[in-house]
């Protein structure tokens, strides 16, 4: 059978493919629209942003579209559903980086060490600086899916207290704690760290208000991973303006790029990062081995799919 | 009781003292020197490098020595053990902090978060960064005490894969694999993280030579928490120079301070911290907690005590 991607992963999971399944076709391209051959896959291999009805209605041998990500919000779902084309995706493949990113902010946080690498360029010794621990502090998770539990789960190995907030309070092995939405301002002042991994939706747009960040300890340290409009930009200025918080670690925001005259850029106690929290050299290894596991499945008899989406709802 | 500090804890653990143990007496001073009424100490809280025999001498009463330390070397172990004085100390005390510590660096080496911090400056956003992980990568820990063990179930939480060297070869079960030093060459070629933690002794100054940083993956990051002559600093250099690791992380040296003409501070791929891997606001309480432990023992039947010394051992 004929497998196309519209992406190129690279040389060596190519020949792992080859290698594996040395009966099948894999062919690859650098996009969507340079994939002359398309109209004869059986399975199409795609980061889920680049297919159209169009394609679909092109390709009349496709029986299965894998996604290499967790978004399927593009993909021209009716005709998927029409033709009942299987659908499977890489959920579940940020939890791992994006639990690192934030266990490494926290602990660059308690231990300085970018004032520590601001000494080394002024050649300056200084064993006095006053240096914390994770050990007995207090996380708060915004959103306990796969992502903030896996940040949970490391949290205690550190020794930490860990708190979940989701949408129906269900209990969490990984949280000592787990409290619904609308307990989120008598829960906020004990935490030490406040993570959110929220996605945007019309409940958690602009949730964090200024009542919020004042709650907070003056010594927390706010890290958003999930979505930018979690609040309003000049909130949480006014937040690290009037010390409500100790310092902000942001990886999402707004507007994507942050533009070069941003307020954000030279604002104290603030640390940006360009949406990489889930980027990882790891990202297509792992895609592939949801994918090997998968042909073995397809081929066989179709049991057992890892990540299989169900169309309708849309996960 | 009369319990005498040669230095002075905070407020908050003074007051805890004399809350819960009421009838006793404790008296606090910034040295030994101004301990005017050290002579009535039945028990001395010391951090273990100001006592000398004269001042032993000169307690009659004294019974027991709290080291808030784990160092013992500078205490007049003769005259403790002729007078048969109970010492005990805070080994142990190290492990959280400092396992923190090596956690931390490992994470800013595979998320770069030094490099994103230069973006943040320059108002640059580059998505397009490299970013690695912890998961699945080999660490190396050179000496498996207390320290090394905790740096190992941290490791393993992160999913790391823990290698272990030390004298005996003794396993533990925090490390996947677990060598005497001898099979060291043998065994650093596949680690992604060397660690060391090993004391000075005999068997370790100098251990680390050139062959040993040449068989190192050039990808690799060392880390030296344990002391600054595990090498000569003119082979790190090299290693460095000759690019034959990716990075050293040092938070010990040869000489402390590190002078300001060092060659290391200007040193490209070295990040220097100074000797605070163990550094922690939780150490006095954590001091404490052993210190309150021990005067429960005291008092009821000296049996249990937490980190009890054998003098003629030294530890």
């Amino acid at each position: 059978m004929k497998i196309v991607f519209t992406f190129r992963p690279p040389r060596a999971l190519q020949a792992q493919l080859k290698e594996i399944f040395s009966e099948d076709k894999f062919v690859y391209y650098k996009s969507v629209e340079e994939a002359e051959d398309l109209r004869e896959a059986e399975v199409i291999v795609t980061f889920g942003e680049d297919l159209t009805t169009q394609h679909i209605e092109n390709c009349p041998n496709l029986k299965w579209i894998m996604v290499a990500s967790a978004g399927l919000e593009r993909m021209p779902a009716e005709i998927i559903k029409e033709r009942g084309i299987l659908v499977t995706n890489a959920r579940g493949i940020h939890k791992i980086p994006m639990a690192e990113f934030t266990m490494g902010y926290m602990l660059n946080h308690v231990k300085r060490f970018p004032e520590f690498l601001d000494l080394q360029k002024e050649k300056t010794w200084n064993h006095q600086m006053a240096v914390g621990e994770l050990a007995g502090k207090c996380l708060l998770v915004l959103g306990s899916g796969a992502i903030g539990t896996e940040i949970a789960r490391l949290a205690r190995a550190f020794r930490m207290e860990t708190v979940g907030v989701n949408r129906s309070g269900h209990k969490n092995d990984q949280f000592d704690e787990m409290h619904t939405m609308d307990k989120l301002l008598e829960i906020l002042p004990k935490a030490d760290f406040v993570v959110s991994i929220l996605p945007s939706t019309e409940e958690t747009k602009y949730l964090l208000d200024r009542e919020h960040f004042q709650v907070m300890k003056e010594t927390a340290a706010f890290i958003n991973i999930g979505r930018g409009d979690l609040f309003k930009e000049e909130v949480l200025i006014d937040a690290l303006n009037n010390n409500e918080i100790s310092h902000a670690y942001l990886d999402v925001f707004i507007e994507e790029p942050l533009l070069e005259d941003h307020p954000f850029w030279n604002q104290q106690k603030l640390t940006i990062t360009p949406h990489i929290s889930s980027v990882t050299s790891e990202y297509l290894p792992r895609v592939q081995q949801i994918f090997v596991h998968n042909m073995n499945v397809y081929k066989k008899d179709g049991s057992n799919y890892e990540n299989k989406i169900d169309m309708d709802k849309g996960y």
